[in-house]
């Protein structure tokens, strides 16, 4: 893994210096807007997905596309659910069409490996329908490598276990506002953690092994998270994303195509 | 809980048949047409959700409804995905549609306990999307209850370990073909397993920690399944259709409304 | 004509199993749930299309999916209409899409030859309109051909005739719950029906010659068929099926391809 | 049945003329874009809804609405089908948007009572779907009653053997370019008939009991219409159009609610 | 520019008659049913698109096909808005559907040179949309060539100024019901122009710089024009014209493929 | 106009911080990610969006929610068009679908003033059109007023004057990376702007006065942007967002219901 020497962010760049990511991947981040417990922010998800893939892009190299910061409808099993305010709840169809979109257009535009960094659990099967409806659209012909991950999918057994020394893993619908994305926050923007309000000991939410429509106010914490943020520190989110950056790097080197290791070289 | 005295299956109700049933919940089965192995049929989950939904309506009392037998596309990683010939995929729009059209249906025809059992892993997200539109078209004057469950969701840490006792669990979206499905279909329909496939150790099959488009033939192995059928019995089938049935049973009477319990005691 | 020696329910058969299929076509099955009036029970559509599916598939030989058994909304000019309870409506976009990606799934399948056998009247034109999205999105590359056929469409006369021995032939539309159906199931499934309640007189129901919405109670007979029973034997249903099935043999032959009487020698 | 004193077009109105409609029936001719043989132009669906429409708006009174003028696809066994150039085939989807989307303006614009004249076999089924969403989403507290007729729907048995004098009646799905399609067309567009093309002597097209996809050219008479414009006349025309007239306003006045006779009576 | 020699609507040809304008571009004019304010009707739009498409059909050549007469919502700020009654809105996709359905068709039919000719001004993105969807569902390797055009597109700064001798020009967007509209029906239709009602003074109507939902009943002029028909001739209406076919001949000229040339030749 | 005193981006506050947002207004800033010529960035357009969001939050008070950063296809005529990389191209229905969606939850939340500040020319009949199908959605009893504005919607002739004292007014379909834009940029994100690549002079683009598909390169300038950025200053940049939060502000305080003004009075 070496250094992206250059500006990795489409947002920032002009059209003409689009052309020195010619070759290069595409990292599209998908997020929320979604409340996220008493510590951590509406913006959460995003800003982990987009930091996340910033990291990605400086060892790929990659160039990462502007961050998607609405998701799909919130789940009280996994992120507290409709009735909490603020959380903003795109539909199923929405979501698969804003996906299959950009990647349509990532294709159009010659990309040929593209790499989705998740970091809504509600979001998963929708991006999975979008990139499927889209890899149809393009066919076969457009020789292109899609993967999709979250943030959570590689991360190894030492990681989860280093994490979770005050508190018990609940799986990961429940970690949501919990230990691992108070961590991940502290690292990526610690000034948007109220670390005042991680608290020391933690809340005991089992949820139905159902989910009840409609939704009612007291089926999940008024709090908002689903696990407690006991024992996050900076230092815990950098070793997620340290392990995450490595599972992925593995990924995208396997199953993307020839012309991305050249890239690599070019810039090394 | 008692037993229902009438026939159950809408399907095998003439029009005024349906008057008995009046006031009981409605149960509307999930399943798929997807491969299942060398052991099981393509209508394995099909036959799965049909069986503990009859099951269910027996005791609750209720109306069974006819099964969606084809549901949304495999997935690689839970199902073996889409390149197994034989296994229908649909989009999720159509999955989305098809559940949110039969819902409003049933709250059209005054059903106001509705039980949703699936047996598709792949289905829940879509299915949760359904239950989402139909719950808002019907409107909140609809005074409707709605549980989506899946077979698993509810089952006792001692069943899981029981179902085990010959392999480890490998969660739940790697039992597909297993030890776990294998048992329920020698408990529901023995005549639709090749028990004499039913291999004596395990295969160790360990999927990537994302899912990689277009699928490749050689991502899952040939066989089909993800885990070993290894130690299947019926016993284990019934066991985990006792567990199911009285965890849905306790959902049903905590959730559904006043009317339920009354539908039970003219039963009685 | 020659008898199928395999399994013909894909549901029935596993992935190995199903590699004896290559090359047959696919039989696609598509009822209702549906009142059918006094006699018959709601699955009345469902079971008719199955069963001449069957029937056909032991003789082209073919193999038979799964019945699509929820079907379009019914007419109260053909089936009664959407008042009657139990009776489940798919919108128009729903039977589309279901239709569109199931044939799909069967054309990536590599089935070259598929045959549609509708039971539900309501259901034909938004079956033709799946029917033909599927084919444009396959492109005129697939090489498929596809067969869309109500069981009634290829009666003889004499066949007309000798079911309406009792009463007037009042036109298909109005055949619901009425003399062909009823001894289709007579023939397919006696269990299901209620033979004491077959009149032994006919109503005269005549719709009028518009549709008028919304529907009210009272516009079509509260017994829910739109023509009698009298006269229904399981020697009139066998007597519909055997033609059925000769005419839909005979399509086949004629417009199926070349690899089709091939996997027909090759079982002979 | 009076006759209305004030234009009847909804095009020509101005915005003030539109008030003395007020309380009037709404009508929505709806035609095709579908060649019609050799006798008659593109326009014949549209020209014949559009016709009868102002005949109708002239007795019952009513406002006329532009004519829908495509529709859906042309279908081999009742209008030649896709493959004939010139003809225009709609996809289900968006003629039951626009059948839906033109009805909810009439009901937003205060239309209690309104009429769907149809002169395109193949649109019939969505026009109901249409109709249907329409319905279902104004809501029942909108009091609208809608009406949905082919002018074929009503014409007595005295009326088709009138018409079929030097032919044999082939059923409405083959009267494509044929006796009644040229006589109407004689009675309300003479100018666009080419008389001289009517045959002495009819064809005899019997099409297949199924559908078959791909189309291909061969499938249907080249000449483009399915049944023998033998012995058309105008008069026929005249008649067809007087029977349904009465017929079609004899269910208005049974269906349409009270303000309706009032509005009549206004103009009296 | 030559005469076209032969008939140029579609709708009036039959299908043998067809063939002789192979070769041909095809123009789809589109416009509304929308109140016009005081002096002009609900088919305003509509008559000016047939009107002009007629124009440059005659020297093109060109075939006409029928007008869509149903088009996007008017809005407030550019047609006075969807309470006006009469007014028909069709909702976006309804109208991208039926343009990209349409398109589809037309190139089906082996039409390679298409003009669109609009004349409601909301309805020009969502044609747009339409044509977007339909190139791309026709493939590049359709080789159509697609002009969109709005009448006023090409006016000169001459005609313009011509018009506008006895008012202010308010801009395309405020030009409804205006001068340009009244003097484009005074040369088309005259027979549909209240001429008596045309002020000799113009309204002062200048439109918020935003939109605001929901509508209220005066938001716009009740007249429901948004500028004044002050000054409208019937010259003005053909100065109009011939600059409309002069820039659009010009448009076709340049953009359209060889085979459109040859095809005037054809026929001088 | 007084200034908020708390945090004004959703993103950044948590669950709790929520509730101190109460009856104020949200608004929805909606950018693209599209080239903007040589001295902009891809995000210009979801900059100023925000930037302009920002500053209204400041002084109505209100709370802004994340930008939607990709928008409706551009437009070779407004944006450079789809062939220039980079530019991410969503569908019509995508657009509609995501505002609808969002304002819906807005509406959900109780949010009874919305601003929709919008930034991309192309996104404008799409936001409308999102903004019509929620308010349907909402029903009329929702009492929510919504206001979509772009930000050159209100500016003053004086403040257009004084951007354009180096070049001309090309209409505000041309700026695109021009005088405005650029301006904007110097003043809401300087370091993204390559002021070295300001040019000295203006090129002089006239796009044809039609829309041709397909798009073919050489349409537009192969620089991207469609007018100059000549003279771009940030005064330039301060003044006009001075102009647009004027004009905005007054909208709100004229549109904007009574619980509006209350909520100002508290923070002061």
């Amino acid at each position: 893994m070496t250094v992206n020497p250059i500006p990795t962010r489409l947002s920032s760049l002009t059209l003409e210096d689009l052309s020195q990511t010619e070759g290069m991947p595409a990292i599209l981040p998908i997020g929320s807007t979604e409340q996220h417990g008493p510590c951590l922010p509406y913006c959460t998800d995003a800003t982990i997905a987009e930091g996340l893939a910033l990291r990605l892009a400086a060892v790929l190299p990659a160039v990462v596309y502007p961050t998607i910061q609405y998701g799909y409808r919130s789940n009280p099993k996994s992120g507290g659910g409709a009735l909490f305010p603020g959380t903003i709840d795109l539909s199923g169809s929405t979501v698969i069409a804003l996906v299959r979109d950009v990647l349509l257009e990532l294709i159009a535009d010659g990309r040929r490996n593209i790499l989705i960094v998740n970091a809504h659990f509600e979001n998963d099967p929708f991006i999975t329908e979008g990139m499927c409806l889209a890899m149809e659209a393009a066919g076969s012909g457009a020789n292109v490598q899609c993967i999709q991950t979250n943030w959570w999918d590689g991360l190894t057994p030492e990681t989860i276990n280093a994490c979770f020394d005050a508190s018990d893993f609940p799986g990961w619908a429940l970690e949501h506002g919990g230990v691992t994305e108070t961590s991940l926050m502290l690292a990526l923007a610690p000034e948007l953690v109220r670390t005042e309000r991680i608290p020391s000991s933690g809340l005991e939410f089992v949820p139905p092994a159902y989910l009840r429509f409609p939704l009612k106010k007291g089926d999940v914490p008024i709090e908002g998270n689903l696990s407690p943020a006991v024992g996050s520190t900076a230092e815990k989110g950098e070793l997620i994303l340290k392990d995450a950056v490595e599972s992925i790097y593995r990924a995208c080197e396997k199953e993307f195509d020839a012309a991305w290791p050249f890239a690599i070289a070019m810039h090394n």
